[in-house]
């Protein structure tokens, strides 16, 4: 292992890329109505036009609209009803000039019948006429067979994350099952011999173990499985042993809680020793974010991630890297970040991109966003914030003014 | 039931909050491991100092900033190290002058000393002495006891969605449980003659039940509880038996499929006949979202929901009202809407509040909002679209250039 690898946020994930490689994400089939918020490992072509025939999209008359030209209230035009199509069951009439079917909302249209006069404004004339008193053009009141969808034609991406509206194009397709990504499965190693679990007296000099709850939560949040969670003394074989185990049971390690000069080192010999080729990146060029260490085992494909012990940092480097990768890895796309004017001035720090947390205000023209301050690290910084920008590498900092892209969390 | 008590959208949010009244929500307490995207149902207060103690941010020596007082490379001052502070564990030593102990990250800074220096400042003198060759001044790389939060001061907020930070915070007073919402339990039923269950073969003039499964999948986004869906044809009595049962098992019953206007009127003479005191609101000014039934049940404090039959005005509808009258019951914040440009005409709908679907295209001064043009009721304007926006009751339409809020969906 050569020391110090310090990345760039953007070495770090193309060498990220490369050693994941192809096909690492394995798929599975899921019942329709289970697949919200799963990304589509698919492209979905239409099985049917949709809708499949021509429909009303009124209660009223299926007519041609030739015949109703000139019709007003004072000067209705007749026509004979021939056929009454009942929801759900095929219309049988071809609608010719002078005649006319009723069809209700979401029933089929007739034969020749090209538009739909709404029932306001026909009137019953005697047992099988009817007086229309409004002229339609052609289409009007109609959806046409392949309106909404065309049979072939290209409905939802590979990539899609599914939202309640795509399930509904799935069913309305008549699909029960859809091709999606099986979520990536995370073991969370929490590293310090100062950690408890919460519940537990807290001993003088100790502390409440957080990165677990955290991290474990923000996995969950961005769709990854979380299949273990472990928390372990320094001891060099104690976290031998954790990794191994982890490494078995999941495609992501993460080890957190490596700031302190000896737990980095320790974090990152066992990465080292317990990945082939080992580690490819030791140290982030990122506030807060530092502290990192990336490698990959090649035989069991386990991506093994050493974060920063702070929590906040943990966290941002969590949703940089992993959720990064699995976006990339599924083909989504980024998560529409809101425009704000910053609100505040931020120094830059040089040869470091920086996550700046900030505080969203509504205001008529758009956000203000006010930076959050705090020491680094300190969680309050981030419960208190809507988002965060990023300031660049090479940004000599950001004033108040400056147009910023926030992603909300 | 008086006929015809169309409702602008405020109308009947208001006569809603009315007719559900407080107390409508029970709370459950959760483990805080599963507490994630749940809404606090209590204030939490601060259990402890966080951190508890006054902690290093660094590998360093904790000091009295004054001792450092004009350090530097070429002048070192020298301090005697009288504590080798292991994490974990509580620091023994009171600093002085000309003393000072070393500390990891994370550890705990002894009494007396008020700053730290990095190691990478620091040499070992002697056996017990360093050269200390850099100034620093009071409170550097210290974190003060409380500095996150205090003891006794408000943490969250009741009414706050549980993200991952505050999970976090969560943790680090050792909270195990948290109290929070239940989940409202929902039924669908949707009601049709031509509704076919997605995987069957799909006979002339029916069409493949929608509204169950994006409707589901709508209610289990916002957090709801499904308990049930059902599908029934359009006989007065099995839609009478569906919502009784339905009635005992959920606090929202759906009843979606009600566009034509026998339907309509089965629905709203049925959820009069079994709601007390009946049916308050029949029909929305809401473009789409018309045929819109409303009623509540004291007794049983059911909530009695009549949606349009188009699945995307049925969409729209329980994202107006049931998702927002969650929102308030449960002191949520709403969601933060995205600024826009939009990009395209679009007329008004003269007394009635609309929905204008939109693809957002991000520009470097911010989103242009494509309006997303289509008849009502085709699924695709809204699996095309990023969000929506809301045209009011009495704006004549929007035009390019206009600004608007664009949610997110």
């Amino acid at each position: 292992m050569e020391l110090l690898k310090v990345d760039t946020l953007e070495q770090a994930r193309e060498k990220l890329m490369q050693a994941v490689g192809d096909g690492w994400l394995t798929t599975c089939e899921v019942p329709v109505v289970e697949a919200l918020d799963r990304v589509l490992a698919e492209d979905i072509y239409g099985e049917l036009d949709i809708p499949c025939f021509r429909r009303s999209m009124v209660d009223g008359y299926a007519v041609q609209a030739k015949d109703t030209m000139g019709a007003g209230e004072s000067i209705p035009v007749f026509l004979q009803v021939i056929e009454d199509v009942a929801i759900g069951t095929r219309a049988c009439s071809t609608i010719g000039p002078g005649t006319c079917a009723y069809v209700p909302t979401g029933g089929m249209i007739p034969e020749g019948a090209d538009s739909c006069v709404m029932v306001e404004y026909c009137e019953q004339f005697d047992e099988d006429h009817i007086a229309v008193s409004q002229s339609v053009s052609s289409g009007r009141h109609v959806v046409e067979a392949g309106e909404d969808s065309r049979k072939g034609a290209l409905l939802l991406k590979k990539g899609t994350r599914l939202r309640p509206q795509e399930i509904g194009a799935l069913a309305a397709e008549g699909l029960t099952c859809v091709m999606v990504y099986e979520p990536l499965k995370i073991s969370i190693i929490s590293t310090g011999d100062e950690l408890t679990a919460p519940g537990e007296e807290l001993q003088e000099g100790k502390i409440y173990d957080i990165n677990t709850y955290a991290l474990a939560a923000l996995a969950k949040k961005h769709g990854f499985m979380v299949s273990n969670t472990r928390t372990v003394p320094d001891v060099y074989d104690a976290l031998r042993s954790a990794i191994l185990e982890a490494k078995d049971e999941s495609d992501i390690v993460v080890i957190s809680g490596g700031s302190s000069k000896g737990k980095k080192d320790m974090t990152a010999l066992l990465v080292d020793e317990l990945s082939d080729p080992g580690v490819f990146t030791h140290g982030l060029a990122l506030k807060p974010g530092k502290p990192t260490i990336l490698g990959l085992d090649q035989k069991s494909r386990t991506l093994m991630l050493g974060l920063p012990g702070h929590p906040v940092a943990a966290m941002a480097v969590f949703e940089m890297l992993p959720v990064w990768l699995k976006r990339q890895q599924e083909g989504e796309q980024e998560k529409l970040p809101v425009p704000a004017v910053l609100n505040g001035n931020v120094p830059g720090t040089p040869g470091r991109k920086m996550l700046l947390f900030v505080e969203l205000t509504k205001t008529p023209e758009g956000y203000l966003a006010s930076p959050v301050f705090g020491k680094s690290g300190l969680m309050s910084t981030m419960t208190r914030a809507d988002g965060y920008a990023v300031v660049e590498l090479n940004q000599e900092g950001l004033k108040t003014g400056d147009r910023i892209w926030v992603q909300v969390f």
